[in-house]
């Protein structure tokens, strides 16, 4: 079998998966060093112009992280965390909310769309589509919010001419101000609202492992009561549990499967969608 | 790289031909050994149902070819041919009629509908979409005819609903009798009626050969004038003719690309599509 | 009262016939003598042809009969019965599929289109219209299906873009095999399905009659009880009993009449549906 | 053939015309004799029914005449004229307007929707359908006015709603005030902007006679050139000549064929459409 | 602040009453003085024309009232009276019909036109917009009907295609006959059906008065209730009930709000609406 | 006349404006003291919502300024310009990019949408919008692009939603990489490109004064000949003229007239908008 014909095979072996997600939204939390890295960029944004042409719905979802940091630490201010939540004064707010709406969103867009998508970049405060409340906390995090209301006519405008949204976790409050919101949240309760047939949440690990210090230990599927248990007992890292969190929201509000896959690995969303097995962890109703 | 990487590698590759022929036509005689083996004619239906997922808009033109023969004997009839043009009795053109309508174009399309697309069969007389006269010859072929008018609105009405169209080559006449056309002519003009993107002939040979017992000598392109040159010049192989003719006429019709290739090639239709290099001959402008 | 004025009168009186069944589904099945004398076709057709220009929605289904036996016969097959029901071996089916499909389904097209329609024919198999199972059965009839699943959209789509369908009683199986079903039943779950207007058989008696030999014995009309009761009793003829079951079944699922009149009646159809009174045997709830 | 087979008979008789006037516009001046007999009224809207749902898109133009006189003399005034048209002052005109849109084109419209169509009563202010400036003559004849511009948007929005447009010969002037328009001039210029298939205007004689004493005499068809030599030879009666004028507005700007046919024979409108000879006088390019 | 500025500060504060009522029905009852007096009646029709341009969507009933009795004592009939219905004799009918229909409905659409709208005038006749019975009444009234059925095709139609639907109050009857309705009933069945958002009667009088000859004692705001005891207590005037009954009418069928307001006021409309205190009496639910 | 009388009046004056401008599209360049003073921000934002709800449909582009330098500074970088445009080096742009579109343009959307718009923003890079390549230059400015090629697909799409477009000036490169444009160029294309009815470019000064010292020699109105002239001799300010060349590019296009308006008067925009003499210095064909 020459290459060609090899190439032909595996389109073939594609079609089941191309045909069952057809015209089905997937919601995709893009983050972690998929983000960081310009070869995985590149790629991941390729995978999602691939899954726009072979008639699914890709929507992106994305944070900023780092980025935030570092154009804090140029202006001087030191950023502060409480319990992994960025501590957000009004200065530090406006600089979340330029990074992520102007640097981290626009080129997410550009990469998109110079391989051949149609990718419009939103904020929270585009059409109102992500209302939040100040998030209750014990420490004052100031400007950190929660979702409070999701406004999705925008997104059926788009889709219906057929554009791929791309979406920064910063939502507008009752006032008009800014709010930082985790963008796993987000993800999670989009998902639920436009009743996504999949939430893939990218990440820096395998996936959820029973040993932490044990990539073997990863833990295949899950099912909601297990998910649950699982964010209880303390037996995830704390920084997974945002992310487990935000899979149970999505299937209990009825997504068929939220997934939690390595953004390392080149091509993961394709290897995600494209296989029976599929890769890292999978939580279903 | 192990094998799911790879898939995902190969789906990347594909990614530029499915943008460019996303909502094209794409006109696909199909025909020879492709339609008799049972393994590559459930290949042939599967590549056409990824096509369609892939946003493709394939249509298939058939002819019959053995099967008639086939059947004509079991009822005692001798098939008769007169320069490879079948000579068609009205009893004759009942059979082929049955046959190509009845079974050939059921068989495809229950084939294509078993492997997820929902294809259409239909013959030239289904919303008279091919009318056709009596065929001008120098000895009498009976009911064969050649093609006079084509009538497309059912394909759009197809096209809008999402069915896959497969035709079979029977036309009607102007008084409502049947008429035996050349499969080859029909996606010949179909493809320049429409103007289809491409016209792909299946046929069970590699292409057109400068030298007919030598597969090296395979022409891999062709111009319009070379193409006139070489079916009036006697160096292709009489077989060859129709098939060349149909290609010229479509690429007269405003065609980008048509293609003559071997059939006998699994995912010969893919190896076609999606890659740079194609296989087989391509006529162009 | 001249010709002219007689013909203007007449069409004021079909007004209000008109205005009832406009945009109305009626489903017809046709069948006997009226599809085997040529004039008697030709008549048929144009009925259709008229009821689609009044804004009507005639949908067409038939069945084959002696052209079947014949096709067999003339290759060397001898038709089997076994209590009406043919006997459909591999060999068989593959006849019924190509006489129904390719001959008798393309005919009644030709049929229409030549006077002013558009028809499309259509199989069971097309866009999977009919799905079949293998029928119950004490002695094993072979490729003789009962219809499990109706898929309308492409009659849907065809009404959508003014089209006529004409489905000849081929189905598919869950494996793509064909299946030989019984024409009164597909109109019969048809009309339920499609909650048609109007469910008419057309037969070659004039109805049901209360004594086979007295053609003054004809029962006008049936409630549903009395229809149940009498394929019950035996006071029907056995060929009877299927069309009484396919009235009752399309009663049952919604429709609002059934109709079984006498297809040897030049224009039979336009005198049902133009007349206060009708002709044949009414099954109403 | 008893009576039920002649009626099918003939209604397939007219399927020929239904066909060919399918979604065509008619284009029909009401008025004469067929306006004030309560038995040819009904009758006329009864015709008017009929071929809306047999698919044509008739539109009625009408004026007023007697109606309109004997409401004046009630209200204690002495209608006059000048060559034919009414001396029309202000207080007439607003009779003339009371009459026609409240009062006769109200009756067509009830009759119509009596007998099952959904007509809609316009004046040529509605929507400023009909634009009139005051009409060139060496008396002042008032607020008698000539067609300057026609407004069709109502009429396309009515076609897509389904509803039958009845249209009094009132316009509206550049101020805003009324203007008596004759309804021939309208049906004509109606007919020509909306490239009516037809204009058939109703009047008291059985067409264009070549000797007014004569009926005998009656001229069946009439190309242009001859139309516009009669008018201007005398030959034909006073009273004819704006009708003829009509006639040759509409023809001249696209319409097919007009017709001056015999509104006191009943169904004359049936007659004239679903009749190969027709009745009248025909006016073609 | 200079005009201009003054201007755009007004404009400014309309705004938040146009985003609350845009794409809203507003159901207005246009009579009295408003409709008599010349200067008036051209500002109620430029107020509809604004309210349309800024996206709200008026509709416009109205009754006759003087000019009915004007062209009746012109015809030398006595205008006659009981419990304040016109006794309608069928003379007496055709006249309300004819000034109802032909004058007072076209001045109005004429005078919406001649200031940009695109008013179109329907009677109840028009599509059968409005059915009516004759109303039951201790001494015999003639044609005087009531509201039997409403159907509001018409109005959605007009609607889709951006016109202002203006509506006499004569309504038809079962067997094609014209009913004189009271104008306010129709208002508020009409406001009802389509579930307006307010219904707005004008009237010559400044609102619901506690005490008839004081207009301090003007009520602002009445509950159904409160409005419903009013009626029957005897507190306000004999002709106000009508008007009363109509808004209780329409509150309980669904609206929001109804008013009666001044309709000697100029610009009475705006005030009402581009307001938050509003002019004269208000009932809600 | 009290204060309500004279609001409805006003908005009465209004109307014709409103008719005018209907559907119709009107580019603005929002920029200078506007966008800095929060009062004049959420004037400008409630003009633009008004002036969405009465039908006409806005479209803002906008540029930085002040922020961007600001931004430069605390990250420690000293602002550079030649001949006033910003030498912009790859670090400064993403500064640019970062502000424009994460800063600037969610502050606008959000005020829009806080009072009652649907405000969606967009920079260059979104669906490709806008794509620039290198200015030429005599000295190397860096990222500073001119306008190529403009995609409007997504203002068609925005628009048949209901939004609000508000377009920040960066661009997108053939390579994917950021542009930094001048915000009336791209204000002068756009509104070219979209054969918008207005341009209004909101400055800082009255308009085009003959003498910069002298606000009374405002010029009122130019012809295309007179702009260019006028920046050809110099006889305007260095900083007018790349705005009256937007306006002459606009015009140019097909624009009926482009503006100069003084943006630091509250409601300029209304007050050009909504009244016969507008503000500032107008530029038509």
């Amino acid at each position: 079998m020459n290459y060609t014909q090899q190439q032909a095979q595996i389109l073939v072996e594609a079609l089941p998966y191309i045909r069952s997600y057809y015209a089905k939204t997937l919601l995709i939390k893009y983050g972690g060093a998929a983000m960081v890295d310009d070869e995985l960029k590149r790629a991941v944004c390729q995978d999602i112009v691939l899954m726009h042409y072979v008639g699914m719905r890709p929507i992106l979802v994305h944070g900023g992280g780092p980025e935030v940091s570092e154009v804090m630490r140029k202006q001087g201010k030191e950023p502060a965390f409480v319990n992994g939540l960025r501590v957000t004064d009004a200065e530090t707010m406006e600089i979340v909310e330029m990074v992520l709406a102007g640097k981290t969103n626009k080129g997410i867009v550009a990469s998109i769309n110079h391989q051949g998508g149609k990718a419009v970049g939103l904020s929270g405060k585009d059409a109102s589509l992500i209302v939040a409340d100040k998030a209750a906390s014990h420490v004052d995090l100031g400007f950190v919010g929660k979702v409070k209301e999701i406004n999705t006519d925008i997104l059926d405008t788009l889709a219906a001419g057929g554009f791929i949204p791309v979406i920064s976790s910063v939502a507008i409050g009752e006032n008009g101000e800014s709010f930082n919101i985790n963008a796993d949240d987000v993800a999670g309760e989009l998902a639920a609202k436009l009743r996504a047939e999949k939430l893939i949440l990218m990440t820096d690990v395998p996936g959820i492992l029973r040993d932490v210090n044990d990539t073997d230990s990863l833990v295949s599927t899950l099912t909601l009561p297990e998910a649950r248990e699982l964010t209880g007992s303390g037996a995830v890292s704390r920084g997974m549990i945002p992310k487990v969190e935000a899979c149970v929201r999505a299937v209990e509000g009825g997504v068929q499967r939220a997934h939690i896959i390595d953004g390392r690995k080149p091509n993961a969303l394709l290897m995600e969608i494209f296989t029976d097995t599929g890769i890292g962890t999978m939580i279903t109703a």
